[in-house]
């Protein structure tokens, strides 16, 4: 089996596809849910297969520091460690490096840092990168790019975008193919057009499987980003899927998908879902609020999920006062569902040739309250 | 319906029945996994009906404070609220009372207390305990009683037995009786046998649809606890079910059903599995040791749960070094299988007259390692 991306309908500039790989099918546009460390936090794999997604993310900082990477290849591997036959797809760990690392030093070679867990040293190379995703047994593996920091000048962008081009380049030969796996590369450029044009020129020519887009949702804005995957996403290649790292609200996935993107992951629905906010199709409520102490009804009649068809408002916000564990095991299945669903009806819109209308139907929905 | 209880074996003093409720039947012996505030902890209600529970616990005192008997009541019932369509027994809500509140002012009335949450005064009495326990819609319903602290005298354990006996006839008195509902009778006594033998005989006069035993595991040892079952338990009425209030470790419950008990209820399996702590058919592991962290079998080859059957003993290592909160979920589902499987094998061995050797084949297991 290929790893293959098949595009299926475009709308506008939105698509829907099928990305074919060793580990199964996923349609686009789709969310991956974060896996941290081997565990979507607070979800069995049952619960996460419940939602509705096909593709998990693993991080690769968090898993080389614990269990490490080879225990993990010991197990057999990431998908049968936490019981997920599936895509999955794993950062190449220096996003996490950057911001939980401790004493890093970046040179051409790579970067050198300390476990924030207990100060051990590390050193993380494309070449070591790349070799960690392949004993996790990455469907997906990243290329070690840096995450140009924001806001950043031209030239600093100019410099850290051309080192990640050097560092895809080395990821590339460092990638073991095999049948049904694919790498991708990261477009940079920070904030600026013509770097982002031509990072996507230079990693388009390398003949990754797929393309990331990397350095958004860094606080530049939702107006600088859309302006950012407008001029990105038309300079990628057709045939291959896009994925927005680290993005975003339902807002911003609606967003992005009209302006091309095929693949997201974030932490939100699920770390939201810990800290009792609901995602739904009537907008986002705290469930803690008192609100809802007396609410016998459905989070979202519109969701199918175990907290929307078998429990009140009035339970999960009963769950969030009693810190009890079961109210983040719900609220994140019902996240990720609402996730999952928001993407579902995407796809399908643009597979209808009514993604705007749909994407109209969704926002009322969240004015109504 | 009949709430009903059908003797349907006896091997030596251990017993095999079925006790028919309006929300199904319960075979015994049979362990209540303990849902205090509404939710058996880090446990969906489907993750619970796959331990093989049949019958969950629920506390008075928990549930009065929060959400409140009354919401409850407004939301269904516990039944529905927490998805649990089965029977629940809740306790009377005074063990709580004088473990956890403050400020406690017993009188013949009742007790004052205030709530340890909030300084909220609450007065609970047998009458409002009853009436609290039928806006839960209890399927079994518990007399208020007085559990007797250990040690105590003889004299104060007199006194205090006789309070708990006016106060099931109050209880009793309060008791709205429903088809398939039943109250049970609470046996107090401290370590004297004949104040046992007089509890058990006045409430057995009540006519109570079941009977606990209480006042035991407070630290009076296994081998005297073991002593007051052995002479209270052929002083109940043969026909009704016996319940061990607060036990047990899996080694109390096999010595307890010996001594002619049917149900239990246990915050242990619960608490212990989200501090790291597995029974197993090999004894207790604390999953935290490092001599986990390469051990690539399953916790325990001979459940069926979803921890052991689709996870390694490394990977339950990993969840609980990184606190991820699967660990807990996992392993509090495989403690209250391992409780379930337990259980399940004693009913099935007195059923075939064969509980001794049951019993030994387990404890082997145990001193296996």
């Amino acid at each position: 089996m290929m790893f293959s991306y098949a595009l299926q309908a475009a709308d506008g500039a939105a698509r829907a596809g099928v990305l074919t790989t060793a580990h199964g099918e996923v349609g686009t546009p789709t969310f991956m849910a974060v896996g941290t460390a081997g565990t979507v936090k607070a979800m069995t794999a049952d619960a996460v297969r419940a939602t509705g997604a096909k593709i998990v993310l693993g991080n690769t900082y968090h898993l080389m520091l614990r269990p490490t990477a080879e225990r993990v290849a010991k197990l057999g591997g990431l998908h049968k460690m936490m019981d997920w036959p599936g895509p999955i797809l794993t950062d190449s760990g220096g996003f996490q490096v950057m911001s939980l690392a401790k004493l890093r030093k970046m040179e051409e070679a790579g970067v050198t840092f300390r476990s924030h867990l207990d100060g051990t040293a590390y050193f993380l190379s494309p070449e070591r990168s790349t070799e960690i995703q392949h004993l996790l047994d990455a469907t997906i593996t990243m290329v070690l790019d840096e995450c140009t920091p924001h806001p950043a000048t031209y030239d600093e962008a100019a410099l850290s975008m051309a080192l990640t081009h050097r560092w895809a380049g080395r990821s590339r030969a460092a990638f073991v193919a095999r049948e049904g796996y694919g790498q991708f590369g990261i477009v940079q450029g920070s904030t600026y057009e013509d770097l982002r044009r031509e990072s996507a020129a230079a990693l388009g020519a390398m003949g990754f499987e797929g393309y990331a887009i990397g350095g958004l949702a860094v606080g530049e804005g939702q107006a600088m980003m859309y302006a950012m995957l407008e001029v990105t996403t038309p300079c990628l290649p057709v045939e291959k899927p896009r994925y927005l790292m680290g993005v975003g609200t339902p807002d911003d996935l609606l967003g992005s998908v009209a302006r091309g993107v095929d693949m997201f992951d974030c932490v939100m629905p699920t770390r939201a879902g810990r800290t009792a906010r609901a995602y739904t199709s009537h907008g986002v409520f705290n469930m803690r609020n008192a609100r809802f102490i007396d609410d016998a009804g459905p989070l979202d009649e519109r969701c199918a999920c175990l907290a929307c068809s078998r429990h009140t408002r009035a339970y999960l916000h009963h769950l969030f006062r009693c810190e009890e564990m079961l109210g983040p095991m719900l609220l994140t299945a019902h996240n990720l569902t609402y996730y999952q669903s928001l993407m579902l009806g995407a796809r399908e819109a643009i597979l209808a040739g009514a993604y705007e209308a749909y994407c109209a139907g969704v926002r009322a929905g969240w004015e109504d309250g």
